[in-house]
């Protein structure tokens, strides 16, 4: 049973709304709204003000959430992609009952220590389904929410998943690139349950759309395979027509919503300048009376407060249904297991036969295909698991060898092909992750999270436990020369906070990173791995137990003695050190050797055993990748050995001579550092 | 008077081209393809076999180009931006006698020290008008060069400026975002002289296209403003038929022409194993039958070869009768200038004056604001400066006074409304820079980079000498929050390799940044400049004519005797530097402060004068961002203040203070370092 309401036959205990009704639940927006960016002297009452109408008759007659159990897992995904129109958001909730959202958080918008941050911030408050401010990410986000939707309905049904995705975005969002990845995957996959309503109301920062755009919207998105309609932005009548036509229609939904900016700010509205700024204490009076808001700041009559409230009732009325159903379902089990943190002893577990299994067979393999092996049984143990690549499959091997694509015909299997499409791949993924059930993961060439790194950012930002399988990891790819090797990548993900790269340097490290990426629950992990084969590295006799990659840097070759120096590297180049400790032992010199597979794993050691591992000899950093970051590891006299500019083109071998990434080299420079 | 030939009426000496002319043009491509990509055992023949028909017809009816002057500014640009089909220009290249583009180079395909890269790098050989392999890129900056012909146009006129910008791109070019943005701003800017030539195969990587993507790409680009066509890609007459009646229309086209991916393999063609992986000896055996193609390895028969050397020699003729058109035209000097270098003597002398100024105006204005009043002296200095934003023209300060928008109606205006797309901005710049005659900046805010990076790493690879202005630049912006707040940006782009990231601490520092970048010829220039208002720091007495910046970094306060502590900071930090020297120096601890506005320069000065700056003592690294990059001036015992995660919503000063980044705390760092 279905207890959405909707336009034609409202839900019992839901009053039929009335055009006055909305146009009051509007007004309470628009007032909170105006109230607030002038409280903080601070952010963009134009949004909120525009799209309030459409907002009261989303909210009133067809989006079911439970301000209660924010985090029902079936309610409908509200995205407002514009997130500079944050206090809709948080208007919305505060009327709504979110607990966390009482007024004092809207009186004290934008300010330290409150959850009303000037862009909305996934985790600041409950109900905020993923944060949003950098243009075009919410409706990009929300199209992995509306397929993670799909794909957890087909593997439970109707009454377990059920629900709908709407997005608020604005020309900024439909401008930016990523809207067009996003648009074309949509239609694709035929995400039927995705409605994004566009704030189409003509204006930009820099003024009028005309400035700088032409673009036919609606043609555009019917291009893409999307049912598009448009209606007068302030008609609730119109909006809620538009509404009901589109979670009828099986294609993703484009209402384009005419508005004027800034409705209801007479001398104001329509005009750029509304966008991002307050409207200042005469404007707001005049506001007032053009609204017909007789009402004092952040005042809520009793009236307009009564309509909110039927709301959460009905969506409270509806998680309670949805309880119902789920006690009675047969798959109970299995969608908890799927909605639960990872299984980390199963996973484990599982793990530990494979490393053992590898440190018997000691196979020389590149880590991407190191990667695909330890996803043959990764997969196996987790339910849950989502894989993908943006057209790379081959390369990243990405597919484990049980995975089924997923079709716009049968969303039943696992396996995502996002197109040549990295940002809206990653962002996809982002919402696979938010909206629970699933755990995605995705493979392109390391050069190319260039591409996607803004919604890299928002998982690392938002803590989502996406994992990035970026590939030909360095010149080591050879032939297709500077444009594919990634130099400067490295240290610029490196940079990142709360984001754990990792470059593994066998089959071993492959193993345990993906081990550490499958029970990670706040933090994106970005694997870093080899086109080239590599030999297996760790003793035979290792514990398989422990997952040394966890540690993020260990004493790959420990010296018995007092070592001379010590090498430390990543990835591919730690075979390089390993033949230059021998090297450098037939002339006496004692090397130790460092594999640091994961920076950031190793900063969280504490300082005794990253002094053990790190010593006090003079230090040398390898690695085929520019030298910013190492030198948290190296002091200004030691040395380093790697990339200093980029790469070329030619055999992998050639590239490795050419730029001095070399065991001989390696022991040269040790040489000089000891001299 | 237009010397270009087009299908209806064929300049004199070119004979009329003949359907199996035309197969036989195109047939040496696809031979050179095949044994090119089988000797390096590398590559990608699918695109140049399949598109090799529709490259014949273009070059041999359309496309003027004079292999012994590549850099005759009024050539037609011809951009591969399905760059792994490198080997169809390499060919190409080799056929209409590029000097540098012997048989040897394509003998050794992809190998080192030879010009014949895996992917088309600016710079590597003659003729290559930008680098391209990144897909999307090369459609989005022909944007760019496209735009540049018109606004040169507008400046002088058909006589010296009259030329086309033709694109192949294929099905991954279309499907990035940066697609959409250069379709948006194509459209909107109506650049009728880009004529598209989609590579429409139906394959990917992964396989058929219907994998993951089904939008109707012609009445996608219908609904930007394009003109569309669909031809057979392997019919001559079609081809030219659609080619020349995309020169007629107004606005920018794009030609679908349907092709069989690796056209000429028997075996093979149609599939996506023939993308990128050698065909093999059989299969080479096969289509050399199939194409009736009896000749040698790299052996060109003298009829092909005949054919192909008549399209050197139109492109010629059309060069020598512009030397005609440009030695009588009474503009040749102004054009001449706008093609040259920047005239470093006329910038330095016009910011050297400005310089003067601020040293006796001594404002307090935020560096976003001190580059608006650099912009104003350096735009009326350089008459080809060409400014822009991503709709952020308010924010990011870039417009100075006289600046006129360019508009579809009239080409003539120095200023670019690029709309809210970061990455198609930046791209279209790169064309801009690439065409020539034109010197482009742009901005957007800095966490925004993440948005364009892609194109900044394509600026720097090619060493185009963009600048991109980059404001709102730390936790500084207040109440917009952790989007919008780049904490990671700068250390991500400093590790960039040939790219001067300038953070300036006032005025003058910010005028000598624009300085730097206006001079600069082989190395982009990225900003970092500040929402805040900032004071003037530099000494009123110093010498206006010396540039600081160029320096890197240099003593602001130097003790007179010896130093204690040694406080070294960037952009908004260097006053909080300067006044916890002065808390110092109350405690009788004497603090030198470095100012360090370019790391890049500062690397490239010698180390004597670096160890003058940075002396002895302890050091304190001050930055309202992530440590990663400054380890190279900091030892592992030396202090760091600034940020160590992302972001959060609050006034400045709050966040500031939140954070730690404050003069008192300095101060104490200073004093725990020295206990």
């Amino acid at each position: 049973m279905n207890t959405h309401v909707n336009v034609s036959a409202p839900a019992a205990g839901t009053a039929p709304a009335t055009k006055a009704d909305e146009r009051l639940m509007a007004n309470a927006i628009r007032a909170l709204t105006m109230d607030a960016v002038e409280a903080a002297n601070s952010g963009h009452p134009g949004m909120p003000m525009g799209m309030a109408d459409v907002a009261a008759v989303l909210f009133n007659r067809f989006l079911n959430v439970d301000p209660a159990a924010p985090d029902w897992p079936d309610r409908d995904r509200f995205v407002l992609s514009a997130g500079h129109g944050s206090m809709l958001l948080y208007s919305v909730h505060h009327l709504l009952g979110y607990a966390d959202m009482d007024i004092d958080q809207l009186r004290n918008f934008r300010q330290d220590g409150f959850r009303t941050a000037g862009h909305p911030e996934y985790g600041h408050a409950a109900g905020i389904e993923t944060t949003t401010g950098p243009l075009g990410q919410g409706i990009a986000t929300a199209v992995g929410m509306a397929l993670a939707e799909r794909m957890m309905n087909a593997r439970f049904d109707d009454d377990l998943v059920d629900h709908h995705t709407y997005v608020m975005a604005g020309d900024g969002c439909l401008m930016e690139g990523i809207s067009h990845e996003a648009a074309d995957m949509a239609g694709h996959l035929k995400l039927g349950r995705l409605i994004v309503m566009w704030d189409d109301n003509g204006i930009t920062i820099d003024g009028s759309t005309d400035l700088s755009t032409s673009t036919d919207q609606a043609a555009r998105f019917a291009a893409c395979g999307w049912h598009v309609t448009k209606v007068d932005g302030h008609d609730p009548e119109a909006i809620a027509q538009a509404i009901a036509e589109a979670r009828q229609d099986p294609r993703p939904s484009l209402i384009a919503c005419r508005t004027v900016i800034g409705y209801g700010a007479p001398n104001k509205q329509g005009g750029s300048g509304v966008h991002g700024a307050p409207l200042g204490a005469d404007e707001i009076a005049a506001a007032r009376k053009e609204l017909g808001w007789p009402h004092a700041a952040f005042d809520i009559p009793a009236e307009a407060a009564a309509l909110w409230c039927a709301v959460a009732e009905r969506g409270a009325e509806a998680r309670t249904a949805w309880e119902g159903r789920r006690k009675a379902h047969p798959d109970t089990a299995a969608f908890d297991r799927h909605m639960a943190a990872p299984e980390a002893c199963r996973i484990g577990k599982a793990m530990a036969e494979h490393r053992r299994a590898l440190l018997k067979d000691r196979p020389k393999v590149a880590t991407r295909k190191a990667s695909e092996m330890a996803l043959e049984t990764l997969n196996a143990a987790m339910p849950n698991s989502v894989g993908g690549s943006a057209d790379l499959t081959g390369s990243n091997n990405t597919r484990s060898s049980k995975m089924r694509p997923v079709t716009a015909e049968d969303y039943s299997g696992d396996y995502i092909h996002y197109g040549i499409r990295e940002h809206g791949m990653a962002a996809a993924m982002n919402g696979i992750a938010l909206h629970g059930g699933l755990r995605p993961y995705g493979g392109t060439f390391l050069a190319f999270a260039d591409y996607c790194r803004p919604s890299i950012r928002l998982s690392a930002l938002m803590g989502l436990p996406v994992t990035y399988v970026m590939t030909h990891d360095s010149i080591g790819l050879g032939e297709d020369g500077p444009t594919h090797q990634p130099v400067e990548q490295i240290a610029s993900l490196r940079a990142m906070p709360n984001l754990d790269v990792i470059r593994p340097a066998d089959a071993v490290e492959t193993a345990e990173a993906w081990e550490l990426a499958a029970r990670s629950t706040a933090t994106p992990t970005l694997m870093c791995l080899s086109r080239q084969n590599l030999p297996t590295l760790r003793d035979a006799d290792h514990d398989a137990s422990q997952n040394l990659t966890a540690l993020g840097a260990y004493l790959l070759r420990r010296p018995e003695g007092a070592r001379d120096v010590t090498l430390i590297a990543t990835g591919s180049e730690v075979e390089i050190a390993l033949a230059a400790a021998d090297l450098l032992e037939a002339e006496g010199i004692t090397a130790a050797v460092v594999s640091a597979p994961c920076f950031e794993a190793f900063e969280r050691q504490d300082c005794r055993y990253r002094r053990t591992v790190l010593g006090d000899a003079p230090r040398i950093g390898i690695e085929a990748a520019v030298r910013q970051g190492w030198d948290r590891m190296l002091d200004r006299e030691d040395a380093f050995v790697g990339m200093t500019g980029f790469g070329a083109s030619a055999p992998a071998p050639a590239l490795y001579a050419r730029f001095g990434i070399t065991a001989e080299n390696v022991a040269k420079t040790a040489r000089e550092l000891l001299a």
